[in-house]
């Protein structure tokens, strides 16, 4: 017989939601956060809960917010910027901001075109963005999507849209890698960075 | 700036608290949730205050329970038994049920001495072991902590305190693990494997 109790179960269950997690280690996580530390299991109950029923779209932008407008559309020295940053995430939008290099808006898709998984424009939120090139004040769309076959797809797309309203548009540069070694560098990386190569 | 909103903060922080991950995991599950599975997120959220609130321990083994006493503890064929068998934690009780092999009790120390740690008998509940023992009915003590130095420390004390109740005691058997290559096993395990041998 199983020496499990219902609850110890179901928590074990819902634990293999998380990606990455198997039932081993939502075993050993539950069995870590009863013995040791029900403090911190309760805190990530609650937080869960309030962060699953708080955490709603930037009515502007589309990433993660709690407010109708997240804290970078909020800011008048941001959100009146002729620069706009279209990434596929909010975790890449972060990425991007942990940089410091960018100072203007950002448009967040919330995944990428994908029609066979039903991803279309309406998914992404494109209508949105189309109603935002049409407002005027855009004066570059910086296409920061993955460097796959999907996100290359959905910047072909975008770049078609900006294009129709007059939008100069750009994408973020392919190439080698800061610190990788060429010896290691997949083909298509160095052919890309070959076909994009500056002049000193 | 931050692109991310107190809640969505405080949930990775929380996250945080499971074994094993980090900042960059944490994120990537909070994301995730968030992204593709809310209901999931939810139902993990309750599943854990539920967890954390109702999950107790068994009266008789120590063991996690829901109840005053374990499923295995109110079984009357296995609680009459006259074999006892002591371990580590639930999850090791667990993995002995696994097998199918053992139909006895078990009592859970629910760690292991370890005196600079201040993990001394009254933690591990031996007085509540010293009870059993001393109530009578068991015929033999089988001793399936880690096979470590603080495992060991613990089967030796454990030892000592059967013998005093002249109960029989015995060590689950030491030696190479099934399957393993001995080319890669380390050099303890094989001495355990050779001390330990047995005649054909």
């Amino acid at each position: 017989m199983s020496a499990q109790t219902p609850l110890l179960q179901q928590l074990i269950e819902a634990l293999k939601a998380l990606p990455g997690v198997g039932p081993k280690t939502a075993q050993r996580m539950a069995f870590q956060l009863l013995e040791r530390n029900r403090e911190a299991g309760n805190k990530l109950g609650k937080a869960l809960l309030a962060a699953m029923d708080g955490i709603g779209h930037c009515q502007s932008c589309r990433t993660f917010s709690e407010q109708p407008l997240c804290g970078i559309c909020q800011d008048p020295a941001r959100s009146q910027s002729p620069l706009l940053c279209v990434v596929g995430s909010s975790a890449d939008m972060q990425a991007i901001e942990q940089t410091g290099q960018f100072d203007g808006r950002y448009f967040v898709l919330m995944g990428q075109l994908s029609p066979l998984d039903g991803i279309g424009p309406a998914e992404l939120g494109l209508d949105q963005l189309e109603q935002r090139l049409a407002a005027g004040g855009i004066d570059e769309v910086i296409l920061a999507t993955n460097p796959t076959v999907e996100g290359d797809a959905t910047a072909y797309y975008l770049s078609e849209l900006c294009q129709r309203h007059h939008v100069a548009v750009s994408r973020l540069a392919q190439g080698v890698p800061f610190g990788g070694e060429l010896e290691y560098l997949d083909g298509s990386t160095l052919s890309h960075a070959f076909s994009g190569r500056k002049r000193l």
